[in-house]
């Protein structure tokens, strides 16, 4: 018999392989040379979670009142503490109506994409991208439009720009802010913009707040919560991944208006059902009671910031084109390869893992994404001689081209 | 300013709400004469849970090592024990490598379908179905083909009806044994047929096992995983929710062949990143170590299923048109209204929510899906009672008409 194989969704396979792995399994062939591996790819919350927290995860785990199926809108005890805490933080007008809780944020992403956009629309990332974003646009057969940022607009995403690529099938523009991965904060009065150019044109704006824990000390995320129409058009993603330390027990929520939600809540019976239910518990808890650990972990996280920053001055060579509370954008020599053909050679010659720019989409190309916040700010300063011995020498780069390989990917 | 609303995607309006939160809000306005309400929604394990495994998701979820991100496969010991189960119980071929863990069954299915089935393609699905793969389906712009099983057919989707709807554009056929909503199981050599016609005309065969453990002591599921082609086209799909009463920690698994998850891994990383790990080590001790007590709950289920039998004798003019481990598939009087409208006056009238057959798509018309699992025993002998106050009278009811309104939805 011959029989044929069947074929797999061409949407499918017009999405990339998930970066993470691939880029990890590079270090497999690192000999150790330069001491252990680096693994710089993730965004990955470095700190110790308070030990109440730990023990309310077990407790609420270890409850059958909460083993069954819970609301489809996620614990109202969370919904409420999440509603307090955005209120409180952005200054608007946001309940616990507003609220759903959802198993992480791509996963609140992907959903909320499923009700705003059909297969055969756009939506606006400005680029470089999430490239999770784009992967789940493109899975459900709609297109990612880039709207291009750079380092000399301090990539900032542009309004008018963003009015220009518009078409009559875009339905929302995505801002992540802090973003992922350039670490660029928008200003208050840019996502008004943003929020205005929206409301012309009768788009979504769609706000990834994932990292909103770590914006500076009093720094106001924005005020759109404080528009009487906000619920017509705005809709907040959040992770309590990040900020409680939790990635392992995937937590998100989403912020939006009752219209949104009614048809939210299709997507997520049908491919949610209810989020997992006893984290829930811990985390209603954590919100109001580990205020002030979340600030002092995004204070060490900042101070982690600082101390790659100090180190990166060993590497004169690479230039760090935007830093933020997660990640270092930086620029990889210039003359020598893409991003790409570095971003293997660091890992595999000298355990130093990072993610080429690339797979952040276009404008990529010379970039690596360096996420330190889960490295130990001890290690820190060994980053400039792994970067120099992929230069071809140890001690600090003067020249991007010694020991590089002729040409791009 | 008069801007206009943006609008929502055209395949999210398509899908109707969730039916189990609608058809509970008909109870509130249950007045209670009948004694409390009796909720047949959802398929709710009813079983309480081993003391020791719930010591262990609670250990679990209290330890460091757990609450980071996990590997997108799920955690190695899960899969293992997983997997050794699956060759257990199907004397098949099934190793670690082909399983993958998700947060939750309903999640594995829209995960697999969106690397199955681009937009515009469709695919095959026995009905009555499972109301959300259909949901899934169409969120994702998939169009579901209904495959009509009917009682006279006990409720077996026929192979050659199956190919006669087969479209240039039909990627995959799904079947659910046991069945939900009829409970109907699939005999080991309609399978066999099927697998054949999916290898025959180049289709992926999705096996919906969320019911497997309540299968009769020691019934094949079926004998795929002996066919040396399975990870060509077959991939499973399992639930933990069910068989270890844990559905609020949201554990289901896939298993298939390696091209297969080279494809999943996108759908994977971009939307759910890595499942819920703590409950995925405290499943991975369950497997093998709760096995004698799955086997006591799905007796305890087998015998709430033969006193529900037994009750419904007291009801005559509904039908029992098919009856599987969880559910009765209730035929409503004839002559009388549609299901949904019986289904509503059931609800509000006589507190007994059950769920209309009409959302379990096509054929469905004149049934109720009656989810008794999590009721108890001693309260399943009411059911006959508020069948019969909802006919207009009390005591076992002698004809479906007497009472109802008259004329269909």
């Amino acid at each position: 018999m011959s029989y044929r194989a069947p074929p797999f969704a061409a949407t499918a396979l017009a999405v990339d392989a998930p970066p993470i792995p691939a880029c990890r399994a590079w270090a497999e062939r690192y000999d150790g040379c330069h001491g252990p591996v680096l693994d710089l790819t993730q965004a990955v919350p470095g700190d110790r979670q308070p030990e109440e927290l730990m023990d309310r995860l077990a407790a609420a785990a270890g409850d059958r009142a909460l083993a069954g199926y819970g609301p489809l809108e996620g614990e109202p005890e969370l919904r409420e503490a999440f509603a307090a805490e955005t209120q409180r933080l952005h200054d608007g007008d946001v309940t616990p109506a507003d609220v759903r809780v959802t198993a992480g944020a791509n996963l609140a992403f992907s959903l909320a994409m499923a009700v705003l956009a059909a297969p055969g629309d756009s939506v606006l990332l400005p680029a470089p991208w999430f490239f999770n974003h784009q992967m789940a646009l493109a899975l459900r057969g709609v297109q990612a439009i880039p709207l291009p940022c750079t380092a000399a607009g301090a990539f900032l995403p542009d309004p008018e720009r963003a009015e220009a690529l518009l078409t009559p099938r875009t339905r929302a523009i995505v801002l992540v802010t802090p973003n992922n991965p350039t670490g660029a904060i928008l200003p208050l009065g840019l996502i008004a913009q943003f929020a205005e150019l929206c409301r012309r044109r009768g788009l979504w704006l769609v706000l990834d707040e994932t990292y909103r824990d770590f914006l500076p000390f009093g720094h106001m995320p924005h005020r759109l919560f404080s528009r009487p129409d906000w619920r017509d058009f705005v809709v907040q993603l959040y992770s309590f991944s990040k900020a409680y330390g939790v990635p392992g027990h995937r937590m998100g929520a989403v912020v939006a208006g009752g219209g949104f939600h009614a048809q939210f809540v299709k997507a997520v019976d049908n491919i949610q059902i209810c989020p997992p239910r006893p984290p829930q518990r811990a985390l209603a808890w954590a919100i109001p009671m580990l205020r002030e650990w979340r600030d002092a972990s995004r204070d060490r996280i900042q101070s982690r910031a600082l101390a790659v920053q100090h180190a990166l001055r060993r590497a004169p060579a690479w230039e760090v084109d935007a830093q933020g509370a997660y990640f270092v954008w930086l620029r990889v020599p210039s003359g020598g390869p893409d991003a790409r053909i570095v971003a293997e050679r660091l890992a595999r010659e000298a355990g130093l893992v990072t993610l080429p720019g690339s797979v952040f989409g276009p404008g990529g190309e010379r970039h690596l994404r360096v996420a330190f916040a889960n490295v130990e700010e001890r290690l820190l300063p060994a980053i400039p001689a792994r970067l120099a011995a992929m230069l071809g020498r140890h001690g600090p780069a003067s020249s991007g081209r010694a020991g590089l390989p002729a040409g791009g990917a």
